[in-house]
């Protein structure tokens, strides 16, 4: 039975292109992307992509060549994620809030052929080749020539499709090029599953970007495990309120096109805007970081968070830090469905779900939030999820409480890190991609993380979970938001120290209500006495990546000059 | 970027054990599977079938030899989908209704090294053992050994084991094998995808049983899309009221695991079992072909049809024919939600689903109807489907009229025909399967099956499609059942033939109410003249195979037979 020979009937390589083929078919005059006053169908979507594609093609762009962009929400970047795989390109979509270094850095190191800015954009991108022509030591600036004179990327600026500005950025604009394309053009064929569809950078706040490569299997694969997950049905409406550039919009780009459904794109993801769009399309699905539901909520459009009651129910899939309980039972209570699902660049997107178990409908709600709280079970399509102690490579038993790394296998990871085979073999080493979070597997099978490796605190040999004191924190009525850090400590080595912001909604309290001293006290009749913050600080805001994730690292910079003047020799440097 | 070298980290192979493996990690103390008195969890069955792959090892079966079974829908029917290729052996599930001679065939094409066999079908298998040993002109029953002294499969008997009966065949019995073995067995790994998960007979009426083989890939991929396809949710309480031994379950026995649901599993497929079951446990999903509707309906346990609703709507996925508009408007009614599929052997069980869409909800229940009788859309994991015509492998216009045949191509079809490399080759030729199904693309891009090739009557050079005639006759008040055929005509060429069963539930009326007469008479009304049938039979019963598919086959013979005095030279052989 091995030896029947396969044949272009049976074997078919997985990608993510095969789901927009189809939704032009299945699903040709339905809405696929609704952007304020512009509305296209997926036929109209699917030839858009097909001009665009012969567009990229015609300016000799070919297959693995890395095609870059820099863009919010709107269609164009929407559009992109099938039009540059379609000409047998490479799509890397750069954060939008990484400074001019950090972009010219990524257009160096992936040697990008094409670079699609955004109006919003020029100004950063114009500083960014700058700083890349400076790079490349070349004197000539790529965006006023149709060819590759340089190492340069020729520049193709994006403007607001639906209110168009005008802002150029040397010749070429995006509609132009869809526009004398050729929406009959065929598709570059892929001949094998493996090849590379996108190279997303992870924002590394210690060292420098690392190119993480997706295959066409991965792709497709991790976009049938979200919408499995997430049990997304057919028709959903999906708010684009995760930026795309965020490991392809946790694949749910090519989701959406998977499942036939309407993107909503946003430019700008305020409260006023999320609501307006939410109302006006019947938004079913959305994603963000719990951090975002503070802006839903704090309002700032004129919108009393009381007065919020959405018409039908929208389910938001949440992830990058467990949705504290408090915060869940607010945003449930006005008509949102919230699941909390784990994801990591390296696993093209959410690599864990916290499943809901009907039978938990009848605990109670700070119940049902620790439930909830937890990374869950492996994404159907992942092969493996384990927690291990990395140097015996032994699985910890279920117990809920023996903390180990969480490592992960399955067709669902990344091919590697680009140009760097080293730290691709000893990310991808032992035959297990290891995540760098450190959790537990309870008893029922639902893995909970812990803390980032890195986070962990060492307190007098005690293993301190940061995530572990910000939870209580955040019980604290008036604690907003709460990140602990280690602060060098002269005889414990190491001390947990918690930056906080305050609620300022609470009525008839201001800010001065509360001191820090309150806060240690709060904290010492809370939790263990090892882990008690020595040192507590009210902050106006947390410094956050473009994704909403709390910056540890440079609050370790600060809980470091907090100590500078009690440690100096003792403090391990590495863990810095 | 196509350089990144694979590792056992990101190139798990596609394999449904990997849902197994899952299932009982992640819903280790959920129930995996009910029967009568008998309940187990995923970890127990996990342990289970590891136990019986030992065993089967034990036994020496090896990579890629196959193990036959031939049993309902009993626990160990559904274990052996795992435990089979948890050994690296081959599953070949048997039709229970094929005769004697039909399973000897199989035993032999196949070189089954096991044959487990239900108690209940014992007398069947010993004669198709006897048969089975003159082909293979021995003497030596091998069930009376432990080691493969002929080639015929050593025997092993399933008893019931909710209540056991005692019957014995041979040494072996199925819960012995699992006490004997280790449940800390591991598994033969699966090192390719592409490598035989299972092998299933397709019950060809008019030539010798095909084998067809599935590969792990497809398997896994196949199960992914009824799931999506079908939007099954997780926690689902499945109903075994389809064969497991087609298509594996349309891959739901690999697909309930993937949600890790719970698998009802019955004996008897009576309207008494089916809603007693559906009582108990709270059933969610189930499969059947529409010919199973009249059994639900007609239920002849006591329950009046009006006096049925239940308590929570269950789903139903139907395939094999397209639902009568009448059967499905009164199966809603009691709240079963019927979802249509198509599928085929070949295509690793449905190829295309009926994807409901909402606005479709504010259409006549008539309309409704028809547009649920299409096939649909292609599940996602497909590669394609298209209606073509052959001889050009032109698609045919997208205009609801134009027939061609339906063609698929992707990893989810077969592998090939086992040890028929012509036959395979020709079935996936020029880089598509050919279903041997004809119909049409209507403007919205959903597919309807107007006939498979074969059933297509050509009379006086126009093609009728059977099906349109018993959609006609379907609506007529007191037909139950109507299955069309080409009978030979001296002028024609072909004319149809109608095969008719009565409603014999009709207050006030009998049978005799009607005649055959009446029933061309009503046809001359509703249809164009060269369609009507110009012989009709009403019968007792029509031929049905083991899945409740009307062979049309017998009745094209019967057919022959009223013409026979007519025709003698003028009908092309090769159409019967």
């Amino acid at each position: 039975m091995d030896n029947l020979p396969k044949s272009e009937a049976n074997t078919t390589p997985l990608t993510p292109l095969t789901f927009f083929t189809r939704a032009s078919k299945c699903y040709a005059n339905r809405a696929s992307i609704i952007y304020e006053g512009t509305t296209f169908t997926w036929k109209q979507t699917y030839e858009r992509c097909c001009s665009l594609a012969f567009s990229l093609r015609a300016l000799n762009v070919a297959r693995n060549h890395v095609v870059s962009v820099l863009a919010p929400n709107i269609p164009a970047m929407y559009e992109m994620h099938f039009a540059v795989p379609m000409a047998g390109a490479v799509l890397n979509t750069i954060n939008t809030r990484l400074d001019a270094n950090n972009i010219a850095t990524i257009l160096h190191h992936s040697e990008a052929k094409l670079f699609f800015v955004d109006y919003e954009y020029v100004p950063k991108a114009k500083e960014a080749l700058q700083l890349l022509m400076e790079k490349e030591s070349t004197t000539t600036l790529a965006t006023h020539t149709n060819s590759y004179s340089s190492n340069l990327p020729l520049v193709i600026v994006i403007d607001d499709i639906n209110s168009p500005t005008g802002i150029r950025f040397g010749e070429l604009e995006y509609e132009q090029l869809v526009h004398n394309g050729d929406p009959n053009f065929i598709p570059y064929e892929i001949q094998d599953e493996w090849a590379p569809i996108a190279l997303n950078y992870t924002s590394g706040t210690t060292s420098a970007p690392k190119g993480v490569v997706y295959s066409h299997r991965g792709a497709y694969l991790s976009s049938l495990s979200l919408i499995l997950g997430w049990e997304m049905g057919t028709e959903p409406v999906y708010l684009w309120t995760l930026p795309m550039f965020h490991c392809n919009g946790w694949t749910l780009t090519w989701g959406v096109a998977a499942r036939g459904g309407t993107n909503v794109c946003l430019r700008n993801t305020t409260a006023h805007d999320i609501y307006r769009n939410i109302a006006m399309h019947n938004v079913t699905h959305m994603c963000c970081a719990p951090v975002v539901f503070n802006i839903i909520l704090e309002s700032k459009s004129g919108i009393e968070p009381n007065e919020i009651k959405l018409k039908s129910p929208v389910r938001i899939l949440t992830g990058g830090a467990p949705p504290p309980a408090a915060l869940l039972e607010k945003i449930e209570s006005i008509g949102f469905q919230v699941t909390h699902a784990y994801g990591i660049t390296e696993a093209t997107g959410p690599a864990l779900v916290c499943e809901w178990q009907r039978q938990w409908n009848k605990l109670p709600k700070q119940e049902q939030a620790r439930l909830k709280a937890r990374q869950g079970v492996s994404v159907l399509t992942l092969g493996e999820v384990d927690v291990k102690n990395l140097d015996t490579m032994e699985s910890v038993p279920r117990d809920g409480k023996s903390l180990g790394e969480i490592v992960l296998r399955g067709s669902g990871i990344m091919k590697g890190y680009f140009k760097d085979p080293m730290l691709t073999s000893k990310a991808l080493c032992n035959g297990w991609f290891q995540t760098g979070d450190v959790g537990i597997i309870d008893s029922d099978g639902y893995i909970e993380i812990k803390d980032r490796s890195k986070d962990v605190i060492i307190s007098g040999g005690e293993n301190i979970s940061s995530v572990e004191v910000e939870s209580i924190l955040y019980k604290h009525p008036r604690v907003l938001e709460a990140a602990v850090v280690a602060m060098p400590h002269p005889k414990w080595g190491e001390s947990p120290c918690a930056f906080i912001t305050l609620n300022k909604n609470i009525k008839g309290k201001t800010e001065k209500d509360v001191t820090e001293t309150d806060i240690i006290s709060y904290c010492s009749k809370n939790m263990s006495k090892f882990m008690v913050p020595k040192v507590v600080k009210i902050v106006e805001e947390l410094p956050k990546t473009a994704t909403g994730k709390i910056q540890k690292y440079e609050l370790r910079v600060k809980a470091k000059g907090f100590a500078v003047t009690q440690y100096h020799h003792i403090l391990p440097m590495s863990r810095l």
